[in-house]
């Protein structure tokens, strides 16, 4: 494991909010990182399904760790797009997030979000794609 | 206070993960809602600031209320893309979201979300424009 | 007329792709800029409508000249995302923009693309929001 | 060549901007699609790369085509969000398209728009993902 993974992981560990929403960081290797939530009841809106919100939380979070760790240091989400494509009815999501460019200052990443269900299939729920951009410089 | 903003009230009651993650609607006519959340360290990220997934959450569920009143019944985000503006430092985040327009089945709306100071001061946080589409047709 | 409008008109002069498509700017102050399109047969699709390209030619040209003059120099769009919200049936284009913030490298700016009748009544058509940076830093 | 690549076909002749700005519809498979415009200075911005407003047409009529295809007729981009990349310095700009998901009324695909240069070789110039949605229905 490298510095900037055990960077990362500092990090991830240091953001209440994905402590609070109940998220883990994986990180496989340096231009893959993924963040898991198991669902439980709070993660839902009024139909069952998780809510757009956590689907979103996935997002943000996965983009920014991806794209720090391709720029090498702490790092925020600038902006991003999501797609919701089908509803989350399984019992945990996991995002996956890689670099589609890097520069010195910033990067574009694409993430995607899967619902996964008991037996551990997975479909796509969501597609996201945004701008990190490099922080402290 | 109209129907369609009672049934939208009790959609938001509905949602557990809005109950969980401190949020408040506020429907001030039609054309205009706005959630609100108190911060506290729970809501927050690595450098103290509220977390991107606080912040998407109120773009993405500010939209959907807004999009559901416009379409005149339960409605869901279809996608979204958010441009964050400046950290949020205060005490309380506040997200007011309106329709740029309203077909049958869809509506594309717009949202701000307010970083709120502790003496009510509002800075533009984020930005987010988004697609509402009308369920249960 | 101040001189970074000058400095805009000049770019503007200087896109042949501007003059190609028939694209006219018009700044009506430092916050708002304006450029337009008069339809002809050329920038039409399938079924007559102005196509999507060239109201995508707006969004972008005109979200550039916005955070541009905004920021006070030479700029270019880093992303964008716009809503198509009706056909266009008229005879003209006219998108508007305006900054939403303005850092020192960036800005976050929205345009409104209108469809003009014969009439001069104006139809909102589409809506872009998008990241501006300064170039030539 | 089945029958809805052929319609496809068809569609693109009849798209006036796609022969102004010199556009051509290659279409691999059902489930990939490429448009390729030969850049000349007609196409340029003030810097002498290509134009914004060309990338953006490929990435919209791109992602049209693939959603249009996929979902088994005539088709319309609901929305899309663009990050450029690098400048386009190259002789000839590529986009290739396919979707993310289908469904019965709507597709969300995801298209690549490379700059080509003299000796053939491809750079990510932008990427795009976008809503298209089933028209005549």
């Amino acid at each position: 494991m490298n510095n900037i993974v055990d960077i990362a992981k500092q990090i991830f560990e240091n953001q209440p909010f994905s402590k609070d929403i109940g998220a883990k960081l994986d990180i496989l290797d340096n231009d893959n990182i993924q963040i898991t939530i198991k669902l439980n009841n709070r993660h839902k809106q009024q139909h069952g399904f998780a809510h757009g919100g956590v689907i979103s939380y996935l997002a943000d979070n996965c983009l920014t760790f991806a794209g720090g760790i391709a720029l090498g240091g702490d790092a925020l989400t600038a902006e991003y797009k999501i797609n919701y494509i089908r509803p989350s009815v399984g019992v945990m999501l996991l995002a996956k997030s890689h670099p589609l460019s890097v520069g010195k200052r910033q990067s574009v990443c694409c993430a995607e979000i899967f619902d996964v269900d008991e037996k551990g299939e997975r479909s796509l729920c969501a597609y996201a794609v945004g701008t990190i951009v490099k922080t402290g410089e």
